[in-house]
């Protein structure tokens, strides 16, 4: 496995890889003192000289590299690796990387963790435990074996992965994480400006609303302003939005009518209800066998019709025929009623599917 | 003691104030059975049948009423209290019910604590540990010895509390606690529609920023369409503000320019920390001796001053000379640092002051 900026996330995955999954790590970093250190702390085996002597033998190859060198570093890799090879990245964007490394080895990474603090020093095996990791396969890609490995991979790295289409992920990002870093940037300027302007010079607690909301305030500028550039058009589009709503919500406020504030109130319980029950499904984990055809795409295919539903595949793996005309694919969903919609949305796309 | 509003604050005062300063606490609710509950979680030592019987005879009288019947409530308590109780509340908002309650026996009180859930099955006596609890004497206010009793009360009960003109609370609360709350609940709408509105139909794992930003979103609107109503005008200025701030972060996000881009996050980083340093200061607790005429007014002002400059009071003491004409405060302050600018600031006041 090569592992291609040896950083937080970069030194979390080979702890976890060498750890978890029995890895053989390489590792390469630009900055040495980054790659001593990870060798130092045993989160990889080796250190390369060059991206090239990283990936060379190589099954898995992550660039965990910030978000403005990331095309060029996976470019890189892709030019070096080896046919069996899957190149995957950790970018908190993924429409310009997917873009500039279209390539059927190369399937797009996300991991939803780490983003509090930076640096090797911090890495830990267990960092992406339970943490959703989006991969955006490119839509008909026939590499189904190497998603398969990735999958298998990061499952045993304790991470959730989930398959997204790039656009979404970017449009979906904007909302759910660079939004509320950007609200939280603005809260604290405010607040400061707030708290030092009046009689009250220092604040002697600040409210537990305020401490979560602006806990993500003044995130690494190093990863940062890459990705608000990266995703801008969403950003900019999904800021636009949030401005309306909140002229909405003022005008509710200034009404002063307690029954259409308590109104707006509950929708937003309603709302918060159903973001945070998404996904959450009780039950057993059900084994589903898929027969496929062995042809190209139809495991990003059921990958992303799932991930679109926010179903989670606990598990998988693809087992070929003996002349390779034809295989199956075995899925573990967890809880009955993913598991019944897993079922039905891979009969509408056409295979046979049965629970085992 | 008496508590008038026996639900999560009002039950959790009852706690503490039975386990940590052994009161006799009388309680009421309008709710018979919140008043049952109350007693039969040990939260109060008698059910008072109305606000009268509660306070007769009591030294300090807490309600702890929605925002909305705050007022009546006050008042009804400052009818039936004896003229050396104190009578305080615990609203969110403090200049409406300070305009209601013209009276020396008075002190508006506002315990940062518990806003997440509510009812007294969820009452604990350790609720207002650590927290800040503001205290809006009037200024000028000649109830020197009821706003020790109420100070060493809360002391007793875990709190910090921290003297703060009204005006400046209501505005200062806007900024740190109703608008990020008016944030949170747009946030988590715009959220469901992006991710109900794409392909993605469920969202697997809402990422950290998100979960910690909306925390507090579509919290109880029994609470808070009331501190929305009567907090209006400090939150609508708020809302102007925020809204001018997020048109100036979008002309640079859509500007692209990373520099400018860096420099916008590196203020937010600054900002957070010079809000959470606040208040914070190292070094062992100092002893403080005030030499105050016998005049109305000099404790609030005291207390006024050292909470408008962060300096938390961890303890205090009153000590009357034998003919009642002048006494000593006794201030206990954390820290070198504040301990020093405690003495500067009182002997700027005109009070001699020295270091026990």
């Amino acid at each position: 496995m090569a592992i291609l900026g040896v950083g937080l996330i970069g030194g979390s995955i080979g702890l976890a890889a060498k750890g978890r999954a029995r890895a053989q790590v390489s590792g390469y970093d630009p900055d040495e003192s980054v790659g001593e250190k990870a060798l130092a702390l045993g989160a990889i085996d080796a250190r390369a000289a060059d991206v090239a002597e990283a990936v060379r033998g190589a099954e898995v190859a992550f660039v965990a590299a910030p978000v403005g060198a990331l095309a060029d570093t996976v470019r890189a890799a892709l030019d070096s690796a080896g046919p069996e090879c899957v190149v995957s990245d950790v970018g908190s964007t993924k429409r310009v990387v997917a873009a500039a490394a279209a390539d059927e080895r190369f399937i797009g990474g996300h991991p939803l963790a780490g983003s509090e603090t930076s640096g090797v020093e911090h890495a830990r095996e267990d960092l992406f435990e339970g943490a959703t990791w989006y991969l955006t396969p490119a839509q008909g890609s026939t590499a189904g074996v190497l998603y398969e490995r990735l999958h298998v991979l990061l499952r045993k790295l304790g991470a959730r992965p989930t398959a997204i289409d790039p656009e979404t992920h970017d449009r979906l990002l904007a909302c759910v994480s660079h939004l509320p870093h950007v609200l939280a940037n603005l809260l604290v300027a405010q607040a400061e400006r707030t708290v030092g302007a009046g009689e009250q010079r220092g604040l002697p607690a600040v409210g537990p609303s305020l401490r979560d909301i602006t806990r993500v305030a003044g995130a690494s500028s190093a990863v940062w302003t890459d990705i608000y550039r990266s995703n801008r058009d969403a950003l900019l589009a999904t800021i636009d939005e949030f401005a309306e709503r909140l002229g909405d919500a003022r005008a509710t406020l200034a009404g002063g009518d307690g029954a259409a504030i308590t109104a707006w109130n509950e929708r937003a319980r309603d709302s918060r209800e159903a973001l945070l029950g998404a996904g959450l499904a009780g039950g057993a984990e059900h084994e589903l066998r898929v027969a496929v055809p062995n042809r190209p795409g139809v495991v990003a295919e059921i990958a992303l019709a799932l991930g679109g539903a926010g179903v989670n595949i606990a598990d998988m793996a693809l087992a070929p025929s003996a002349d390779n005309s034809q295989g199956t694919v075995s899925l573990w969903i967890g809880g009955d009623e993913h598991a019944h919609l897993a079922q039905e949305l891979i009969a509408g796309l056409g295979f046979p599917v049965i629970r085992a």
